[in-house]
């Protein structure tokens, strides 16, 4: 078993592709085995759709380094419980036996972190020399345990950088009162929502209005808010989240909408709560959605967030040379200012299937906003840009070819 | 008539700032009288809200030059027919008159050039020595008699990026078949649509199916093109132009909506075209609108947009020097290869309100394609990156405090 794999799983990121870089490269320097990838997940361990990517030449991993999304597949199949699904445990156990994997690397985020729980179950149960390392990794930043996941300070650096400009835009157009609202992602968390505060637009424009997920959206009281802004500027900028819900618990992005194919999510909350206010207010509402495009702008990366993307498979490689095994890469916070953080690891039962809210106590409900001690512990997430390769007026996302794989043993 | 007054009007562009700056910089270099800029368009010469351009700091005029959305304010009013509207004639003539204002520089797009001709006919009925000289500027690319216009090759580029990083994101998660769809700004134009085409994508993956407003939306064809690209790709990426139309002629981004407000326009083009192939094929879709941020992402500008913006700034006050009137700068192409490009001027009677539609010569509609005519005319226009100014891990833009005017006349 002196092999090791490496999986992605879950929601790609724009530094997942450097998490996958240096883990090739800390592998190769320890100097024992072979490292291969499943394409697409957990589905290609299970189908033996593997590549060898030890053998990835220095430039491609390089370039791979760079690629938003990854360049290797990723997927949203889950282990299931033993008792479920013995059949996915057999199968994992012979594929892993056939390639001769002692270590498996696991990068995703809570859901997928329960699946490396599992394949730690599946070794003891089938008696393997198993051990199973966890590698953070979700632009939502939900996962416990860990200061940030890689993939969070590239997208909310995207976002704010956006937001700042969209804003100017908006404000050099509002002759009248007018909106113009950000949908972000992060299923049922408001961090990425955090942009609003983060970008740092002008004081003497009106700061944007916040809706999170964890707090329950009250459509009267925030076209109130609305309104209330139009006395002082024209331009009014609101982010909201995917996830909002209102009293009911009901997602918000599934109201106000119907199409003539039965009653469908169109558009989403951005899109129900422009409906909203054109409705109360009579106001021109303009609604961004960047969708894939904020968690895969790697031109726009976070030079913090790509390091701590690849130190995360750096102290990987190191956690399994111990002999250690049922533990996540965590990101541990020595400080804000200066920012410094070192790498640490947390049993995978600790984390898996659990989700880290936005703290309530950082929401100013009031303000639509987030508290002085929010910013302290975003702000470092989003530091320092990095040089892309440009080619002919775009930057170089090459194929990524892997090494097939030949099974000699 | 010693001063001179430039407005900006319609929608903007990331480098509208560019061409502020620049022509603030060239009139003070001539030496003649004062640069005075209107906010918000045409609304602010009638309202005489005008501020001293030529006063600005050079410190806040670089900065200026990088802002998107211009930092001025742009406005959606035009000027009347005379016998529609005699008073706002007069009211500009007022202006003009208090201002000592002998040169008009209006930078906007084909509606904005009709107002620039109208004023050449307003001072020729107050017998004003009124030279009057228009400056291109629209992401749509769709005024007719230059090359291409200040803020398309940067919102092209924008997009091919944009799209760039998306397609790989989606291709790293498409499992199963699935689509993605890019909503592109361009109103009845195809310019932006072209995206998907400029975008370098790996041989690997599938073209993106481009949607021209130019081109007749046919719903099942169009759903057999795509089902038929799932033989050979999971991931299917389209590029959705906001203006398609089916044959009956209407929008079909006004189709397949409603809401519980009554029928509106929800999501637009794409979210419309993803409904249908969610009905037709099942398949999973996502949906990305930029909307404002294909405008305003200054950070992604392209060297050439920003040259051109500069360079018709300058060009205008030549042109204004050398007496010229009722004329707009033009960018008039000398090669493709190695690019190369010269100012010029065109009447304003030949392009006012005229539209520039994308050549149907160079849609390849079996491929929902483009010709390599087509991508032999784009490319050049987004080569270059331009470094910026970063400040804690965002891009620098200020809120430029425009000095006072004071009339001393």
């Amino acid at each position: 078993m002196k092999n090791a794999l490496y999986f992605q799983s879950g929601g790609v990121t724009a530094v997942i592709g450097a998490t996958a870089a240096a883990l090739i490269e800390a592998h190769q320097r320890q100097g024992q085995g072979t490292l291969y990838a499943a394409e697409n997940g957990l589905s290609g361990l299970l189908d033996a759709h593997l590549v060898n990517a030890s053998a990835l030449p220095p430039a491609m991993r390089q370039a791979l380094s760079q690629i938003p999304g990854g360049g290797l597949g990723s997927g949203r199949t889950l282990l299931q419980a033993y008792e479920d699904n013995p059949e996915q445990w057999q199968r994992v156990r012979d594929v892993l036996l056939a390639h001769e994997v002692g270590t498996i690397y696991v990068n995703g985020g809570n859901g997928s972190m329960d699946t490396a729980a599992k394949l730690v179950e599946l070794g003891q149960r089938f008696n393997l020399p198993l051990k199973v390392i966890g590698l953070p990794k979700t632009i939502d930043n939900d996962l416990e345990g860990t200061d940030t996941s890689p993939g969070f300070g590239s997208a909310l650096k995207y976002l704010s950088v956006s937001l700042m400009e969209a804003a100017r835009d908006h404000c050099a157009m509002a002759t009248k009162p007018s909106v113009f609202i950000l949908e972000v992602m992060g299923r049922h968390t408001g961090w990425l929502a955090t942009c609003g505060a983060v970008a740092r637009l002008p004081a003497e424009m009106a700061s944007p209005l916040i809706l999170f997920p964890e707090v329950v959206f009250d459509p009267e009281r925030f076209v109130q808010v609305v309104q209330a802004s139009f006395k002082t500027h024209k331009a009014c900028i609101c982010v909201v989240s995917e996830g909002i819900r209102t009293a009911d618990g009901q997602f918000y992005a599934q109201q106000n909408t119907a199409s003539h194919y039965g009653h469908e999510q169109l558009g989403g909350a951005g899109f129900s709560v422009a409906s909203l206010l054109r409705a109360q207010l009579g106001v021109k509402v303009h609604v961004a959605v960047p969708d894939y495009l904020q968690r895969a702008a790697r031109h726009l990366a976070s030079a913090t967030d790509i390091a701590q993307a690849e130190a995360v498979a750096q102290h990987a490689v190191q956690l399994a040379e111990q002999g250690q095994s049922g533990v996540m890469v965590n990101i541990v916070r020595d400080a804000n200012t200066p920012y410094a953080w070192h790498c640490d690891s947390i049993p995978l039962t600790d984390i898996a299937n659990r989700e880290r809210l936005f703290p309530t106590a950082w929401i100013d409900q009031n303000a639509y906003s987030i508290s002085a001690d929010a910013l302290a512990y975003l702000q470092p997430l989003i530091q320092g840009e990095q040089q892309q390769h440009w080619h002919e007026g775009l930057p170089n996302y090459p194929w990524v070819s892997w090494p097939k794989v030949c099974v000699t043993s």
